[in-house]
């Protein structure tokens, strides 16, 4: 009847908490259990119907575990997926939601290789979806509908957790897509952590008694500003090197329109800004 | 009844349009009439039910108006403002709506000065609403709801303006503050004409290829770089110094940011992140 008889949700905050709400919701597992540090974090989530059952306990949360997925901050998943593969079962695949795939997948890898004829069981996973919230109390059952998860084979990745994971996405109502671990970084340094950098840079550039003067334009550059400062430093330490080339080419751009507005060269500032609104434009509201 | 007989409002896009709503829905004027080129746009606005009355001759627009609100772009508002001056009657108060203003107050102050003992009958206005939409039909009611509104007296405006343009915005549901052109435009600069431009480059940095793995975080972030890009270069021409100096401010933080990715400094690193979030969350979502 269900798709998987046990989900464990490592982490469950608006992430895994979002996961766990559209497993329940969809009906693909007989249980759900939710994986953390904190008895009372666990106990919201599970008030908030994102998972069935909660343990303090990795060795105990993943013994019966058909499917691992690992939502700790970036800095610490590779030690998450370590601990869960010393107790799960033989057949049990494991991946995570982090936003860097790079260093984790080759962390992931070194520390399980070697005993895998088939290839390994784990694949990185990063799903497109959140926002500045945190949390379960943040979570919804419909955050993947629609969006995009990246999932980062390699060579020594089992052809079963390919399949099996990205089964499990796509259950989960999300769009799957595969590239390798430095070209996730490569490409999201550019669409996610230097926005993330550059809306940071924006808030902290202006002055507190000028924030009574900010509209509608402010709000929406700055807001991803709110996010958790710990997980983005994480995730921009993470990818240092895609995130410091993006920034480059940010700041060629913005030297760009920083000369035309120096000399005032109305046909440049024009075209640059056409350029920015034919990008935007292309992807709607 | 009306508290005022006739409101002119001469360019009835979004801002014109929702000013010309606002006052009708509130019940505030006998008549709005809508001054335009194009008689196709006014026909538009006016069913969608902002204006009362259409002309295309600001002579004829403006003969018995009591107010006229100036909504054009930046470039062509001191035209405006002298023409309607030229064919209103005496004691007919005069602002505008434009996104700076030390330019604008002084030419129009130019054009209009030396017939006033009393001081001039014009004051800038510069409310802090709209999106990246345009046109009548992206206009609201609500637009200036709560909303802050700047007026730019100077030393030649006359009381019976600040006074009155101050009692037509409140009316409106906004909130009024006083400060000086030049005032005015460093402090738009940062919270406003700095951010659109780095939206705009940050947009336009973004390969074509990679847009399909944005997410809610970089749409957010580059949202107003689908405004008018014509609009826009006008504003960020028109407060070059401004926009600058707050550019300048910018790249020293973002510099900051690029130095501690570079060194690997994560103390540095969540420091200015926590800044960022600190500034951000004083204003919520």
């Amino acid at each position: 009847m269900h798709r998987w008889d046990t989900v464990a949700i490592i982490g469950v905050g608006l992430i895994g908490g979002s996961i766990g709400l559209a497993v329940r919701q969809r009906k693909l597992a007989r249980q759900v259990i939710g994986i953390g540090r904190s008895e009372a974090s666990l106990a919201k989530a599970k008030a908030h119907g994102c998972i069935t059952e909660t343990t303090t306990s990795i060795a105990k949360g993943v013994e019966k575990a058909d499917i691992v997925v690992v939502c700790t901050p970036v800095a610490s998943i590779h030690e998450h997926v370590a601990a869960a593969a010393a107790h799960c079962p033989a057949d049990c695949l494991l991946t995570d939601a982090g936003s860097t795939k790079g260093e984790i997948v080759s962390k992931v890898e070194a520390a399980l290789g070697g005993n895998s004829p088939r290839g390994l069981r784990f694949i990185g996973s990063h799903p497109l979806a959140g926002s500045e919230q945190n949390g379960p109390e943040a979570a919804r059952a419909d955050l993947f509908e629609g969006r995009v998860v990246v999932l980062t084979p390699t060579d020594v990745t089992a052809a079963a957790a390919v399949e099996g994971v990205e089964q499990f996405w796509l259950a989960l109502g999300a769009n799957v897509v595969h590239m390798s671990p430095s070209d996730h970084d490569e490409a999201l340094a550019a669409t996610s952590h230097l926005p993330h950098l550059v809306a940071s840079a924006l808030a902290a550039a202006t002055p507190d008694e000028l924030l009574p003067l900010t509209a509608g334009g402010w709000q929406d550059t700055t807001r991803v500003a709110a996010g958790d400062a710990e997980l983005w430093r994480q995730i921009l330490l993470s990818n240092r090197a895609g995130t410091l080339k993006a920034l480059a080419d940010f700041e060629k751009v913005l030297s760009r329109l920083r000369v035309a507005l120096e000399t005032g060269d109305g046909p440049l500032l024009a075209a640059l800004l056409a350029e920015g609104k034919r990008r935007r434009d292309a992807l709607g509201s």
